[in-house]
């Protein structure tokens, strides 16, 4: 079920660097694409940067809107993750072509992707010369869920493979996250 | 063995999300951290964005002289990984306190990390408005190396545990990159 996270741990949601789908609308037009260059910038309020290519048509729907969802795939959307990033909305509903569901945000207009194990729900920071220069976004994270059954008392508990995140090397290879790493701390 | 990787794969290094060793030096001082929020931020020439807190004796070096390394350490390093963020270099030589040793780099002044499995020469963009706003640096990759034993014809290939790279989730919880994913392309 997805539960709220409080803003302060949703910088945990993306530390570990998964591969996400980016969400973005404006009016009545929607889309998602796929994206691995994303980190936290800040914990609180918790902030992220992310590259979104100016070909794109999720960066005209997101330079109008303001707003975007970093949703986070498990490996059971891995075939899905794939196919997001190699087509393009501008061709139709992206959704529908990948069998994807819509859920409602909590704070802004974009939806988020079903399935999907954590969300983060963003509004851009102004800062234009970023984007032009580098294509590169700056946002302040505004509303955070996850799965309970693999986020919980602010830690990512990975039992079910298949609700492992999702980490892209390049052209389509993908692993998904391992285990948890004993550390001597003496 | 530590072997040259042609710059526009330098990407593939960081893609997935590992957490990383920062090293600097200026002049006869030199330093390590750890970061996690690290990203590529262009294939070719090859940039990458990274956070450094304005606290850091890091960042005093990495100001002064304009270059970094970023080391990825594998799992056989997560104590000294999870050590080198909870001490400052300014109380005397994070190298000797952690047991690590210095290679010299390909193209810049600044230590590599021995041990660790891959590693990314890198010159700061002069971005200082970003620096100044949100602890955020961008900076050209010049140089990129990896051992062959886990990376190699622009793979990560991680067959020994002890070598998978390590991602960060919070305090102190660290989990180890997993399997390769299966998609169905179709």
């Amino acid at each position: 079920m997805r539960r709220s996270v409080p803003l302060e741990q949703a910088y945990r949601l993306l530390n570990h660097g998964p591969t996400v789908l980016i969400t973005t609308a404006h009016g009545q037009r929607d889309n998602l694409m796929a994206a691995a260059w994303v980190m936290p910038l800040d914990f609180s309020p918790p902030k992220v940067a992310l590259v979104m290519d100016r070909s794109t048509y999720s960066r005209e729907l997101l330079e109008a809107s303001g707003e975007l969802v970093l949703n986070i795939p498990p490996r059971a959307l891995a075939t899905q993750t794939l196919k997001a990033g190699s087509c393009s909305g501008k061709e139709g509903d992206k959704f529908a072509a990948l069998g994807l569901q819509r859920l409602n945000a909590d704070r802004v207009a974009v939806p988020l992707v079903a399935g999907c194990i954590a969300w983060l729900e963003c509004r851009l920071l102004p800062e234009p010369r970023m984007a032009e220069r580098y294509d590169l976004f700056l946002a302040e994270v505004v509303a955070a869920s996850a799965d309970d059954q693999v986020f919980t008392a602010g830690r990512w508990q990975f039992t079910d493979d298949q609700l492992r995140t999702l980490h892209h090397v390049a052209g389509g290879h993908f692993l998904s996250i391992g285990q948890p790493v004993e550390t001597d701390t003496d």
